[in-house]
């Protein structure tokens, strides 16, 4: 990894001559160039899965705004479908998978073609990275496992995931065969990510936050600490970002337990109360996405808040969940301002 | 207050026989005799403003369980019909108002019908206690003013909140009037609840988890300890519950800073991390809805983590959000008996 790469400083602890700043779906529908692209193609997934593509759109935020990451661009629904999954986009109503609901349906499920399915992934990694200025580091990210599942049981999102928690809660052992499949699936995607040339990971458990503490433990964070201790055995130097959206103060067990060297903070977390993590780990976040759309004095005060009680330990701002497709992109250039001319 | 109410006895932090138990939405669709009563109104409102109905409901779930505590039958959008909002509940697809979305809007809004209009919530409230067992503690309620705001604001739920919040981030100073307006209406209501028969107050804060730790602070912590200081004034010795849903290890600052009696825990907090609290507050929660849709040994083995944490300090055992409507009702009666047969 060369050196002046903020975020990578910023997570292993070092100084970085400034506080680091990427956007989680910095990559998306708020840039006319992004819509450009995605009308060349038919489909969502057909725009993960063409690297000449995949690779324009990471970088067109990056050609735009000084931001100090790019991410590959991609879904976490790619590994369902590359486990065998039926899984499609439809327009307007997000994900449709046909859903898997049972132990049998789990074993028709296979590891055997991931790689070579996520092949594509991989060859637009090795582009992007030929492409990122020196100072600009590249993520690869995957979706968490209980994550994942639920989208796969529920054959969607936006749903009360009454299909994947009544499973977990009925069948815990055939439920835990789907979990131990994406564990391995994930582990496997992510180290080929690193070996295309992904210098950090992430890895978006965004349905975290409907388990209660328990299911938490069993279903979220162990799942994902076997993922990292995994990657980590391999590529102990990559460091590795999880986003548990949503779990509040189990964020202190997160940092005690999951090994990784980030979290990423979701919009709700008290800055005041997260500065107590920064000794466990890096923190990520966590501008609320509606105050960035907003712009102006709220999205300045909101920012500041942040980064006066953060700013001085090992930190790398973002939003607290993806940027909104109504964001005006000049909102995106005066946040990247306002951090990077942050004196800590 | 009898003697023997052992939800107010928790709530006071006083001794009693038993872990008392009651839940969210325990008068409510995955209650056969609920669904009857409901076919005989055209609309929710009707039900909730004929009182003989919401007297029928609000007991239904008592004579069937030997639940601790019941709560009044009613909706926290009655507060903006009653100011003078046109809302109604379209089925299935849950309430839709028209939307308020502009200082000039606040200012049409009025208090000056509220009382009358809530007279029948009043008349419920006073015939069901003439009818409840006498350990059986009635609970009024309403909607914290975040949450109800949100509704006013969006037009319904279901929603991300965009149009509230960025109103909020804005133009604070209009939407603060919506708020106080919100405050001022809400207090007079538990006012009026209390003083029809209401024994226990409980404030919901459904989408407090929405919001930034700064935006908590002035939408919702501030106006709900508002509420909380003009109840107490008037009626010091009645417990009043706040449920800040979603707030995460923001549920300290409550604690320390709402002026309530005792707090209600959402799903996702762990009971090992809430135990620090009670020295505040009593805390009520959080069995998962979908535990109790599983029941048998997921359930068992939810409860008796909560209980074995939370309940040697001031505790009433509830679920984590409201009961489902595919709940069987059976369900509800072994934890019951769970509950109730817990040795401290």
């Amino acid at each position: 990894m060369a050196p002046g790469k903020t975020v990578i400083a910023a997570l292993r602890r070092h100084a970085a001559p400034h506080v680091p700043i990427w956007l989680m779906r910095q990559a998306g529908r708020y840039l006319p160039e992004y819509r450009e692209v995605r009308t060349r193609v038919k489909t969502f997934l057909e725009l993960c899965f063409t690297p000449e593509l995949a690779v324009e759109v990471t970088l067109q935020p990056i050609r735009r705004f000084p931001l100090d990451a790019a991410i590959i661009f991609s879904d976490i629904l790619v590994v369902p479908h590359a486990l065998g999954q039926r899984v499609s986009f439809e327009e307007g109503q997000g994900p449709v998978l046909a859903p898997i609901r049972s132990g049998g349906e789990v074993r028709q499920l296979s590891l055997a073609r991931l790689t070579e399915t996520l092949a594509p992934v991989s060859t637009a990694i090795a582009a992007v990275r030929r492409e990122l200025p020196p100072t600009v580091a590249l993520f690869g990210f995957a979706g968490a496992p209980w994550t994942v599942a639920s989208y796969m049981v529920e054959g969607g999102g936006g749903s009360d995931f009454a299909l994947a928690k009544g499973w977990a809660y009925r069948e815990p052992e055939s439920f835990m065969a789907l979990i131990d499949l994406l564990v391995d699936a994930t582990s496997s995607y992510l180290l080929q990510q690193v070996e295309a040339g992904a210098e950090v990971l992430q890895i978006f458990d965004s349905w975290a936050g409907v388990l209660s503490s328990a299911a938490l433990e069993r279903w979220a964070l162990q799942p994902t600490a076997e993922i990292v201790r995994r990657v980590k055995a391999k590529h102990p130097d990559v460091p590795v970002v999880v986003f548990p959206r949503g779990i509040g103060a189990s964020y202190a067990r997160y940092a005690r337990e999951c090994g990784c060297d980030g979290l990423s903070l979701d919009t709700t977390v008290a800055p005041s109360w997260a500065v107590g993590l920064q000794s466990h780990v890096a923190l990520q976040g966590n501008l609320d996405p509606l105050a960035l759309v907003a712009g102006g004095d709220a999205m300045q005060e909101e920012a500041a808040g942040i980064l006066e009680r953060l700013s001085s330990g090992p930190f790398v701002f973002n939003l607290g969940h993806g940027i909104l497709p109504q964001t005006p992109p000049e909102h995106v250039a005066a946040l990247c301002e306002l951090v990077h001319g942050w004196k800590r």
